[in-house]
């Protein structure tokens, strides 16, 4: 039985609310239950030194928790000087996985930045930001494509982002706070529509697992996208 | 006549939406017009090193922008490794606002932090702060009170602020951006409901203005905050 | 009655050494009684890159304390590798100030930077240092005008600053440290000559004040500023 | 047609020199071909503060290269003063996978860091880290176990990483910096010897994989790392 | 013949101006011809973690030049975040200089800091502030053992500091900045009262020097001393 | 007797062991004893601004120790977030030293970089760094001519870096850790082949020295260097 209540495969509700702030390219709050993450997509006629001249474009995230998102107030990043070992290792695996769904030349010698804002943090705040921040891209492509900027579309397919874990032996979709603090084990799956994988980070402190939980994780991890790619389709539409 | 087609003392919308997120002792998402700033209260049983053993307690402020808050994105301020100075100053504003309404021997030995982290922005982000935390901190306050954690009520009165500029030679009352960025004078009024000051910060970089200016400045002040307090007592009640 | 035995509208005594360094286009040590800042204005043919080909100049200011201009020892700021927040207002202020003052078309395409290191603080360190920012800054504009580098004079009137503030009930002018410590409300004023303001900074912490209160600070910072200006005359000339 | 030569499940030579530095508890230079990583195990008689009086203690990992570790000079993250996100990502894997191995209340109320230097790189610096890491860490045990410091092992297995990906097609295992630039997905796993699973970090950037390709990677890592278990097992004999 | 007119072994005028500051225990302003350093001793009854316990006490330095003591502005130390390496040496001379003169047994369990900032650099700054400092130090001892706070004197002799180089071929005592810059060598010597040695730091870049030019400079350097201790005897006197 | 039972004036083993990297354009691992330090010479075709357009190059150096270098295990300086001022005084050191002997002009418009990283130190870690830069440089340079890239040779001499000191109260030559942390005085000299010197570095923190003792340690050195020339030479045969 899992705390919430929830069967073993059931996802928190997901509800994607798209234009949550109006300078944005794109934007939308996403929330896994109570996981709440503002998205946006910003558009700059720029790219990396090193892209200069390649004739493409390129797409980066950045991830931040406002500090009460969480049940004790965190200290301010900005207030510390550095970014955490961790917010470095989500920002560069949303990046990542947005541009594993982007063709570079079609997008042209522009940068879009995904910034995902956690405002309320309750488990699954990096899967919800990849997800989320598809919405933002889509809608920042669209507006590019319907200004005339882009001519082809660069997005090649829905991505989204889900994390599972063995809770007390059994494995388990969509992990929120409690779950996830008493997990053996924990991964989070980037998946694409049509079954292709992104990125798969599955890990183990306490308990590790075998082949088969792995793939027992995996499987949850596609029915809980399907549901997820249903509701980007539904808010983009 | 004002871009907005607002009269010269006329406000934008306020709007005051507690209990935005569910892990603050107290907290609220308040909208002056397009401004729009979560206002977090976080409750903690420590004391900053330079009080302790004085049997009171302490209140500081935290100010952030979201990336994407403004027109155009900004960098974030945990990436490049420092707060602006613009950011501090708002911050050590807010702190030193909510102190003046606070009576530290009643709070007791515990830190209320109050974080205002701006999601949108269109002028007016350190006022619409300051008149959010005070709900924010009015709510914790409840709440310690309830538990029976304080005894007696802290808090001596309401407090909110306001800018006020002179634009195309006209006082006006809470700038938006476009107005902000033309302004000749610009003042932001930190006021206590029942007529006193708290603090005032009077600008002027383009033209300057006499203490007839600053009067009049004044005067639609108290107008808007007099509309904040109607609000502010709307909200926790 | 006053710590020092001023009257309350007594201002310390005003000393302006000009050509206080050799290599500075303009520099002076300005003491406001025991408060003490070296401003130096140096001048160079470059500007920020945001104003670019846009035909003007920039005016800047930087404020910093030695360690030991105070009764203990601070820490050093470029040991501690940032700037407090109370050095970041107090930069911005100076550098707003002067710009109240200055044509920065008649100034062409160069900066100058007023730094303001304070060598013994007793209280006023803000205002003593706009007041000898100004005179350093004059004396650099002569300079680039003695030598044809600018044609017409950009400075278009005398600024400076002085402290007020409730002292016991009591309205005083230009507090010293010990005032300043036990100051209901503390204001820095910022006036230019002819009787327009550049800035006001009011602030209560303890107790507050009202709009009379305000007016009364005002007038008191106008003698005060009469005084300065006189001095600033003699200085430069 | 492996750049290399190597047919597909072929590991490059795997060298452990253990003893490499005299200073450190546990050390051993560690090559995967031209591979070759410093790794020292330091033990210190403090742990971290959250784990204070918890009875048990904590393994932690740092990384860096060598600036001219690599084919071009890469500058010095101390000179920099920051970490790189993906320094920062490794050295957290790093100790994440060694405290899967090791209890910690048998190991006592002490720290052991894993400090992995690259001394020069061609690919798979972070799997080399882990394998060479856990042979400094059985070092160090077995030092403490021979001195009386800890009297139950707390090493419940040995660990190891390698990377796999695929490359033009192939599945191929021990990637080095020819094929890690040009592979379609990248993944690297941290297996226990039986069999167990630590961590699977698979990425694609480019092309992406599916279910199948995943567990042909996880098939390929395995043979890997039991090569590696056999060089641990001959290097701490 | 010296840019400067001076004879090979003539010192600039040497000026000690003693109680610059009124806060510090100790503080003088010293000039070496235009180089003008203020050095400050500040008494603090508390020591470094490391030496607790030990009954003994520190003596540290610390070295900062104000932007535009030179020729053309420097940025701020503050601003950029981190001290320069050359500061960093020299404030470790600095500390080390006068810790090679005082018993930390007789100095107690109390910490001395030398604050040694430049007001304007022609040259020899590093030899004028372990110059001045020590006047400063023997100030603050001086004071200490008036109030009774120290019994026996820990200062055990004077020290000074002298930069000589070779000036076109010729040993010359006291380098101004015109010398320092065209220099083949440059060394500073600092002696200690008595004909002993605390430090020789001697650097070639361009030309380099022999064992002969060593012991001439060495020669000059203590010429230059002994009238540096007359200077430190007049001013404490 | 020394703790190592080595004749005051005898050098540890040396022993350099060229190419111990295979990316770099010249590198090494020297040991002096049980200091073992690789240095690398990574060339790179730019400059520092402020030589653009001169036609000269630039020889500078780095240096850090590996944190289980030492008996005790230090922080990692790029953890810290910034270089320690003994890092930045040793890797100047380094620079300055490599210049002394290199003609700008003739190396052309390139830079040298030499990185020195302690893998085991055991006193003397500065001078076996200096000593073993030398030789990458040769090397690097060996490779550029190879090449054709450069001309004439822009090498002028050898040079090479030991330590000696007064240890109880004798001055001998190359100083291990155990020696070091207990001589009376320390000093670091630079020469070059053919007796000229590049930098004395000597230092009493505890007894002080004289004139006679200055040369004595001198003379020692000399006879040590004439030693590391001799090994430089068998390395870069």
């Amino acid at each position: 039985m899992r705390p919430s209540g929830r069967a073993p495969d059931e996802m928190r509700a997901i509800t994607i609310e798209t234009g949550f702030t109006k300078h944005a390219e794109g934007s939308c709050l996403i929330s896994f239950g109570d996981t709440r993450v503002l998205c946006t997509a910003s558009v700059e006629e720029r790219i990396p030194p090193w892209l200069r001249g390649k004739g493409q474009g390129w797409v980066t995230g950045e991830y931040s928790m406002l500090p009460r998102a969480t049940h004790t107030r965190g200290s301010r990043e900005a207030a510390k000087g550095k970014q955490s070992g961790r917010t470095q290792e989500i920002q560069r695996l949303i990046g990542r996985s947005l541009r594993a769904v982007c063709d570079m030349e079609k997008l042209g010698e522009r940068q879009i930045t995904l910034d995902c804002d956690v405002i309320q943090a309750d488990g699954g705040t990096r899967t919800a930001s990849i997800s989320g921040a598809w919405v933002a891209l889509r809608l920042a492509v669209n507006k590019l494509m319907a200004e005339g900027a882009i001519k082809n579309d660069p997005l090649t397919a829905k991505i989204a982002a889900i994390s599972c874990g063995i809770h007390q032996g059994t494995p388990v979709l969509d992990l929120d706070y409690i779950e996830d603090s008493n997990a053996d084990a924990d991964a989070n799956f980037v998946l694409i529509e049509g079954g292709q994988i992104a990125e798969v980070q599955a890990t183990a402190e306490g308990a590790t697992y075998d082949e088969e939980g792995l793939l027992r994780l995996l499987r949850l991890a596609q029915m809980g996208c399907a549901e997820i790619f249903k509701a980007q389709d539904e808010a983009v539409k």
